[in-house]
């Protein structure tokens, strides 16, 4: 070990070296293809992102509905890249890019120079300029926010068994999930399931009647960038395991304890947002204008305009197919353009000509509903219903890369189908931004809204 | 389940029921054995907790160094007890004990009456008059602690990863944990194995060599409750995976990035606190006078002096084996001493005479002190070495109360035995206490201490 270091340490120092240096910025499902694509290879990778894991966001609503434990969906950046020895890593929050200078700037510390950048920072959900709902109506993009939410949902009921009051109990058992998309449609699902079960097993005052889940969506449909038959699908599925699936209504605002329609004011236990994304401030980085959603322009290469050194994937990146159609922000389209950049810049190293255009393929679009249920759209046929939802289950515990995890996941969904159990059931977090006198105040469960700004 | 909720509902209601109620505060071992012991009797039980799990918190210190995930050693109460129709459990912090008109108290909700309580409130970390430390030095008390603690240690690394300066970077890399009793032990074995091998695998710039743990204790040997023998092989172990064992050193302050001792001051990058416990306030609930350490003295029946409808068990309470001396504050003491209150109340309960003594048998006690090394002591004979360290496994997974859990961590110790590999390595948490702008700016990177108050 002590050998190899010292040749690691020069090769990672400071930025004068021979060896060309892509910076990748973000280690998510983009970054770190495109950093897998540049392992080995002569050339001097540097990820930096600002969480030292990578989340696996299309189970994070399991995370949320306490079906499993965030460590079993979030992979440690240095472990994922740890074998390519050329790969450092960096924990480190970015503040702007100088691009005349080729360096990425950090508020805390020294910049860090590059050949070649790559910008895959992702996207965050989107509050339509009303940030200060995030406190009570946490979105499903961080480990830290799934928690939330299952504390949030846990703590709700755990409140309502505690009031004789029925109105106070029935508002505390009532869950509002806002976006009809894939996330909302899943957490939808997952609630009213989670809770009828836990209340039928393990309550003793509180009964399933007393409990409502609405799912609130703002356009005429759920699951809109699905065909409309999987989207009646979802909505009678929906309705048959007791969700009230409301389309067509808006969102005037959100407090603890209650949401706001211009229909009607629900009173409630616990929010989850789901109803929209905007990009990674990058854009902003480098001085240009990102679109309506923040999103960084791209040539079908991938690379930024103005700026040939620079290239931009995922969530974060404007990209168009074909038809001159953006591209969804989902994890298949980043990972292809993750690892299309970094066969890009080996060519580019390697003076094999520039860079080529970027074509996606498609492999499928899915959302699960709930037990034995999940829509899939191939484009030319769709699935829906049990099959899918197996189908659903099998690439999703293929996905997830690390081979211990597949095994755990796999074992815990085993349990819990045939258990209707959830193993991750632990409120062990006093709401977000609230000071605890102690480590482990729990909730203050005196209000119906469990949630303090 | 409509049927039986009505049932369900009058049982739980108001006092004036006709059956005896239980009240049993905390749903620890103890308390969870007791609660067990009544469960399907005819008596209304009511198990009161701060929390909504018990935890398993001879392996916390696990989860503190990224092996486990906190749901692996954390069973929701009301999962354990679910079973029994006759059981309550509210999440709820109890403010006081009416002992005159039995009845105990909360600061936001109705009293709830008894007819037999059982204060089962387990301990709390004792810092010895300075509680300020408690936000520089967490100690292993609680899943949020654990979390903190692995956050703090992995942010620490993640530091000094980016740190050109070399004495910047030692501090850093210094761990100081504080108490030579089994938590100490075991954490100081867990965090040099865990550093080494993440820093020889997985960093670029940080050497094994700038690694330091330190393990500081006031009295003159390790491992004080067990014999000297076995102390020395602890010491020389971690001696030889690299810890540095300080005895007969006190600690005069904890600053963030430093401890001060009466000889030298440390500079480091975490520190974890394990140098003693003090009961729960259970005493002043019912305003007695606790011990020292704040327990309650109870008779040899576990009754409250004076309170013969009170009995206390477990951390919180102060009983005596045949010699006198106390029992000591493990969770084998709490559990049989639960098992037997059960059954006294059900004897009451029952008219077959007043409660008999309570006899303590000791199981063996035993710390684990590093990959394949442990230490058992059982009174007439000692083990220590692999095959203490392969007994407590078994011992420890068997433990682990819930099928499901036992073949998740079985499947994880097996895999991280054969690979290294941790598999909770992640930083979720904003440092105690610190508010956030966003719910996921990471801890701030740029002080040897990533802990703020």
């Amino acid at each position: 070990m002590a050998e190899t270091s010292g040749v690691e340490r020069a090769a990672a120092g400071p930025h004068g070296g021979k060896r060309p240096r892509v910076v990748i910025i973000g280690g998510g499902f983009g970054g770190l293809a495109c950093a897998d694509g540049l392992g080995g290879q002569d050339v001097d990778v540097v990820v930096i992102d600002r969480r030292n894991h990578n989340l696996f966001q299309p189970l994070l609503y399991q995370v949320a509905t306490a079906a499993l434990s965030p460590a079993d969906i979030a992979e440690p950046i240095r472990k994922s890249l740890g074998r390519h020895r050329n790969i450092t890593v960096e924990l480190a929050e970015v503040s702007g890019i100088d691009a005349q200078n080729r360096e990425v700037l950090f508020a805390d510390s020294e910049p860090v120079a590059y050949d070649y950048l790559v910008i895959a920072t992702g996207s965050d959900y989107n509050y339509f300029g009303h940030d200060e709902w995030r406190q009570v109506a946490p979105g499903l993009k961080s480990l830290r926010e799934a928690r939330l939410i299952r504390q949030n949902l846990l703590s709700a009921f755990e409140m309502a068994e505690r009031k004789e009051n029925l109105e106070l109990r029935r508002a505390a058992l009532t869950t509002v999930i806002i976006g009809g998309g894939p996330t909302g449609v899943e957490m939808a699902g997952a609630v009213s399931e989670l809770g009828r079960f836990m209340i039928s097993r393990e309550f003793r005052r509180i009964h399933p009647d007393e409990m409502r889940v609405l799912l609130i969506e703002a356009g005429p449909r759920l699951l809109a960038a699905f065909p409309e038959e999987l989207s009646d699908y979802a909505s009678d599925y929906l309705g048959k395991v007791g969700v009230e699936v409301m389309t067509n209504h808006r969102v005037l605002s959100i407090e603890p304890g209650r949401v706001e329609l211009a229909a009607e004011t629900i009173r409630c236990g616990a929010v989850v947002w789901g109803a929209g994304v905007k990009a990674s401030p990058a854009a902003e980085w480098l001085g240009l204008a990102g679109d309506r959603l923040g999103r960084l322009p791209v040539s079908e290469t991938l690379q930024v305009p103005g700026h040939p050194d620079i290239f931009a994937i995922g969530d974060t990146a404007l990209a168009r197919d074909e038809k001159g159609e953006p591209l969804p922000a989902i994890a298949q389209v980043a990972k292809q353009q993750g690892q299309h950049v970094g066969r890009q810049i080996r060519h580019l190293i390697a003076g094999k000509g520039g860079p080529e255009a970027f074509r996606f393929h498609n492999r499928g679009n899915t959302a699960v509903i709930g037990r034995n249920a999940a829509v899939f759209d191939f484009g030319r046929f769709r699935l829906k219903g049990r099959f899918a939802w197996f189908l659903w289950a099998l690439i999703h515990v293929y996905l997830l890369i690390n081979f211990e995890k597949r095994v755990l996941v796999s074992i815990q969904w085993l349990f819990r189908y045939l258990t209707h159990q959830r193993g991750a059931r632990i409120i062990d977090e006093p709401p977000l931004g609230e000071r605890t006198s102690g480590p482990n105040r729990p909730a203050v469960l005196d209000q119906p809204a469990p949630i303090r700004s």
